[in-house]
């Protein structure tokens, strides 16, 4: 027996419950900041001879020179023909379908005149040059590879800098061939917290980026926080969550595999089913007991089920609903008959898997969108990883002399209200007719 | 005389002193991060009582009780009513200008359907509730109440909570006024990290915020990065900064009053200009001489020209388009006789002010487009103020039975050589033709 809790919304107390079952803080290890710290000050003023000590150190292999470093572009190419003929189509499939989803994300700048001759806009650009982190050894996700580059393309990037760990020298054929076929520009076999410092502030070997994408361990994820300002980053990872709203008229067995499939990621993953069918709610807890035995990885899916996995019975669907704005999911399955008339009520919510055909499985590898997600409850104010995060956009005005009169004028007040003459005058020059 | 420093693109160590020139590191201050560390922690502790007890000592007035920290939507009113003719027009017409240019901001969502029924796109919702924060005192700014405030209405948050300190009690009624006519539902006389605090985690009185926006002091801007992960944050501001790329043909008075209206703001505001034409480098110069005596914060102007000022020389055009990409500018003043033929290649900057009638004060106040924009060169990253900021977007996706055979092979081939196999069955089960 699995030891699954269950809640009923109905319980005078189910909120303090899902509070407790929700609450999430990442700790702030003084000593892992402090190593970081010295990591990054160790980079800046010594460049690739830090970097180098450091591989050697953490990844316990010697590069002959900084230049042994870099993993050429035809050692990907290799990677990529060396894989097995269905990995390969499978990455090319998910890397086409990724890559198609992307493309709809794709913002445009955009201008208007107004009827006196002034014109305002947005101009929408790419990023100058986006780094990649890839974890190296056990958890090297070529999937990820994918999710993060391919976005960074599509957005225009023309130099995308993927970094990966190879602890003992040991390179990942399915991590390089899928930074192959998603575009990678260049490629370094660096990890931990001195990847991200060289990339943030580049030494003689890596060039500087402006932005640093990618998960990684805790160092990664501290370094990122420090260097940031310095560079763009994308969102600190918290684990990872799915909230599954069933009618009850799903198979069992499905649901509970769609449980497992969160869970099995690591012992603080969240996994919750909500239904308005308590009878369901038995049958896939029976699942949960009868296939849990048979999973490769039991352990932790039971160890996460347990401490964060929950089975909620709702009053209705619009209860269910409440449950789901509430908790702000990061995977959210609405596993119904009419998924349609529900979707427009979510408010909060990473990605939304329609139907009962649309598995979180199929989001995280190849239907198209990003499974680069916000995760504990931050759907409240952030989105999924996008084109849109390797674009940047500027503001654009010409004003007209005729309309420089009338806006003179308005600045000029608001100038003087808030003391600052400069900009008042600044002003009144060119709203006086002259040029 | 000014010391503004003068350089010239073609120095063998130009680039040096540019990078020394625009060198700026936030300095993380141990006494203000222990501060803000112990006030968020007194806030979550105590909520109401804690948040009297700080506006009391730091404020300098007592409110009679909790309730009375709220400053009602009438007081907002009568501000409105009160404020002079001339700038109730002034903030009305800004602010129907700042909204015209956000209107085209607005993302909607998308949607496709492929050839085999499956269905992608993306939903976009407005956060549920931000908070602004408003500096109170001197530097209070009405012209930042409208900037933050109403493109996060245009959004469609529906709950927009102003904080603003109101130091022994006072009130600004030009910033309550533009927080009427910018449509701020709700307002608290609170401020510094205890505020920040207060709408990150919520009191008994102050309702828990989504996304916390606005400029404020170091205090402020260290909770707000404490907070950030719990809710949004927009960036955290370093000084102000202008370059100005000038043909030698405006007016030099204009273009040292535009750089005068940059270094006013604090000594460490940044103003440049960028011509290839040395004699107006000199009247530059000459101008800044004769009309500094006449400003009436002469004493900032001058220092900040001096310690971070510069003139700039450069060889042509081409060359100072390659210096605003190097700077990447939060302002950037195209002051040329045709920028639309230069506009195209700026790559990086926070707004583009275009022609000799566009000065960055336009911008500032009333032209439309946000003046909130990323300083430090992170316009390299990062974007102005916009709706977009408040709006998130979800992914939505529903597979067809017919599409869910396909995908349930390439999702399980991949999650299978990531070692995932709960995800690989999970997607499996979707593949076998049932449901």
């Amino acid at each position: 027996m699995t030891d699954i809790q269950r809640f009923s919304t109905a319980d005078p107390g189910f909120k303090a419950q899902l509070e407790r079952l929700l609450a999430w803080e990442s700790i702030a290890d003084d000593q892992v900041q402090a190593t970081v710290t010295e990591i990054i000050r160790e980079i800046r003023a010594h460049g690739d001879a830090a970097l180098l000590d450091y591989t050697a150190r953490f990844d316990r292999w010697t590069p002959v020179s900084a230049a042994a470093l870099e993993i050429p572009r035809p050692r990907l190419q290799r990677a990529w023909e060396s894989i097995a003929d269905e990995q390969r189509a499978a990455l090319k499939l998910a890397a086409e379908r990724i890559r198609a989803y992307a493309e709809h994300q794709k913002t445009n700048g955009w201008r208007y005149r107004e009827p006196d001759g002034t014109l305002l806009g947005q101009q929408v650009t790419p990023l100058d040059r986006v780094g990649l982190y890839v974890p190296g050894g056990r958890a090297a996700y070529p999937s990820s590879v994918l999710m993060n580059a391919i976005p960074a393309k599509v957005a225009g990037v023309p130099e995308l800098i993927m970094v990966v760990p190879t602890p003992d020298g040991e390179l990942n054929d399915l991590v390089l061939a899928a930074a192959f076929i998603a575009g990678v520009d260049r490629a370094f076999a660096i990890g931990g917290a001195q990847a991200i410092a060289a990339l943030a502030y580049g030494t003689q070997t890596i060039p500087p980026v402006d932005k640093i994408v990618g998960p990684g361990n805790i160092y990664v994820a501290a370094a990122k926080r420090a260097v940031f300002g310095r560079v763009g980053i994308d969102m600190v990872a918290g684990p990872s969550e799915i909230l599954v709203i069933c009618d009850g008229q799903t198979d069992p067995d499905w649901i509970a595999m769609d449980l497992f499939s969160q869970a099995e990621h690591d012992e603080d993953a969240q996994a919750i089913l909500v239904s308005w069918d308590e009878r369901f709610l038995d049958r896939v807890a029976a699942s949960i007991d009868r296939l849990l035995p048979g999973m490769e990885r039991a352990p932790i899916i039971a160890r996460a089920l347990t401490r964060r996995g929950a089975l909620i019975l709702a009053c209705d669907l619009d209860d269910a609903i409440a449950v789901a704005n509430l908790i702000a999911p990061e995977h959210l399955e609405l596993s119904l008959a009419d998924p349609e008339s529900v979707v427009g009520r979510i408010r909060h919510a990473g990605a939304i898997f329609m139907g009962r055909h649309t598995p979180e499985a199929f989001g995280d590898y190849c239907a198209g969108p990003n499974h680069v997600l916000p995760t504990s409850r931050t759907a409240r104010f952030s989105s999924p990883l996008g084109v849109y995060d390797f674009q940047k956009r500027s503001s654009i005005l010409q004003v007209s002399p005729q309309a420089a009169a009338v806006l003179a004028k308005t600045a000029s007040i608001l100038a003087r209200g808030e003391g600052l003459t400069a900009h008042a005058r600044s002003a009144e020059y060119r709203g006086n007719g002259s040029s």
